[in-house]
């Protein structure tokens, strides 16, 4: 089958492009010492967490429990799950994946870390806890070094419980600030008697400036896999690096300056970039896709050279990649232009 | 089961809100003599879609081929797909459609007509073909009633169509308008031989405006059976309306300012409102959610009179709720706090 037979709109996966993707961070891993757990987030296929683990990956990084007990059920078996887990249904099931893998989970509060502390009470069989800081993203995280080392001490205290790092999410473009952050925290559990195992950092923005981040000891990137048209605006790689685009037909070209596809925010999600527009057409890179409503890209060919007639199909790069797979329930995997296999996305939707 | 009991996220539906928004439509569509055809995209359930036809409704809108296909096998009987279907596997899944249950179409281009002609030519059970009229939404349809004519002209002449009438998906705020570009496309028509037996136009914000157009003749809401904050800002009906919500918890409190819930742009959708942050609070009203990342919601709480605490659950109105839908697998239907049914959404990720 090529792209040619597929129905549209599909979602395409380059497999040269993943390889290249996959291949070069991990290079870039392997030079500087640093070990990376691949956020799965992005891609959400077992079949693509195994790769990364056989190119090298230490272990996978998920944000849903669901997420991880989809990758344990494929074979994954070491998962940090950056999210803090809460009440009674969800520490249950960590306790199960406790049970069965090696897991990781974080903390930025003592809320969290008694919740941990009360399911998990075997000294034989400790749940590995990173305090979360944040060093200016802004979401998550312990606001200082010395609430990292207030909370890191609370979770030593729990028999069930191992200290086991820091994690941050850091912002993008503040490699230096981070690396102070961090350093001032390492620094201040070290002189405490908790010198964190692991300092994790992530973002695919930085990825290739991540040894900068001097205390990382590990790193976190989940869109470098697929990249996508706002990784591109931040600097990450160049268009030629997406390896996930969106096969979609021009449906209906209502004026001379207008043209409609068959994919909206459904399937290309409405995230907005750095850039105007909602998608990069490959084949008219000239055109602005205006907006977007749910069936429906609307948009402006006014500066292509030559304009796209009705019934023609582009491949379009998403602004966010994570969003796209998130909402298809299959991607198609090519080589070239031929679909070598279509496979269902293992752990979309897993919500909880 | 009661509402507590649920994991979060959780994606609620209050059955006795979506009742009162159903019959007040059709109420409404009754009173001024026009048929309602209410768009499924907003709940994807056939469960609803038999609700709206057991009420009043004289059919089904659906937006792609696959809904449809849903619907139909649902036991719904007559579908309008308003959407340019091209290419020949879904003429062929539209053929399959048609020769099961009343369906009609619609084309903005002579190209779109033909691919329905050459598939279409059993002059004993033709293909009912609307006319989308571009009114000012600036999407698709044919940019003038002179345009219109020309199309219907077209259609006509297949053999295996019929002339079914005009649609329209009017801009918002502009009946007036919208009332005199049909009125005009239906006089020539109707001039030439060629009387639209049906003027359809469409939109939740102007539902109960829909008497202003007064050559329509059937109207084909969506979102008003939940309605979201964004038809609220738009000035359909109140927050008190709207009957879907999503179930958070609060996951982290890393300053005194900032909340985090469990919900991001992977349940809530990244679409934005008319009026500031990313979905309303109903625990707290003066909170905003001033950013979402995949899986959180930053909240700022500073104009809270109390501060929510972490592990506690709050419900969020979604700023558009049809996006929403298509994200998550399964809604939780609820009589006051009892949830009386986990339904599948049927209709969901149908991108084709």
């Amino acid at each position: 089958m090529r792209t040619e037979d597929l129905d549209t709109p599909a979602v395409l996966v380059d497999l040269d492009r993943v390889e290249r993707n996959l291949c070069r961070a991990q290079d870039y891993a392997d030079r500087h010492g640093l070990r990376l757990r691949p956020h799965i987030k992005t891609h959400k296929l077992v079949r693509f967490a195994r790769w990364q683990m056989d190119l090298g990956a230490h272990g996978i990084t998920c944000q849903k429990l669901g997420e991880a007990e989809c990758m344990a059920a494929g074979g994954i078996a070491d998962i940090l799950v950056t999210y803090n887990i809460l009440g009674a249904a969800k520490l249950r099931r960590l306790a199960e994946l406790h049970a069965r893998v090696r897991m990781a989970v974080v903390a930025d509060s003592r809320e969290v870390v008694e919740g941990y502390a009360a399911t998990f009470t075997d000294p034989g069989h400790r749940l590995r806890v990173l305090v979360e800081c944040d060093t200016g993203a802004g979401r998550c995280g312990v606001q200082t070094p010395r609430e990292a080392l207030e909370l890191a001490r609370t979770v030593a205290a729990a028999p069930g419980l191992a200290f086991a790092g820091l994690m941050t999410f850091q912002p993008r473009d503040a490699t230096a600030a981070t690396e102070a952050w961090l350093a001032e925290a390492r620094d201040l559990l070290a002189a405490a008697g908790l010198p964190p195992a692991t300092v994790s950092a992530g973002g695919t923005p930085d990825l290739f400036r991540a040894a900068e981040i001097a205390s990382a000891t590990e790193y976190r990137p989940g869109t470098y896999i697929y990249s996508d048209r706002m990784q591109v605006a931040w600097g990450h790689g160049t268009l030629e690096d997406c390896a996930l685009t969106v096969l979609t037909t021009v449906v209906a070209r209502p004026t001379a300056e207008r043209a409609i596809l068959d994919a909206g925010s459904k399937v290309l999600a409405a995230d907005t970039a750095p850039v105007p527009g909602h998608g990069h057409i490959r084949e008219y890179p000239e055109a602005v896709i205006r907006g977007l409503s749910e069936e429906h890209a609307i948009v402006d060919v006014s500066a292509c050279p030559h304009e796209p007639r009705i019934g023609e199909r582009v491949r379009v790069i998403p602004n966010h990649v994570c969003p796209v797979v998130n909402l298809t329930d299959r991607v198609h995997l090519l080589r070239g232009d031929r679909v070598e296999e279509i496979v269902p996305v293992d752990a979309r939707g897993r919500v909880t």
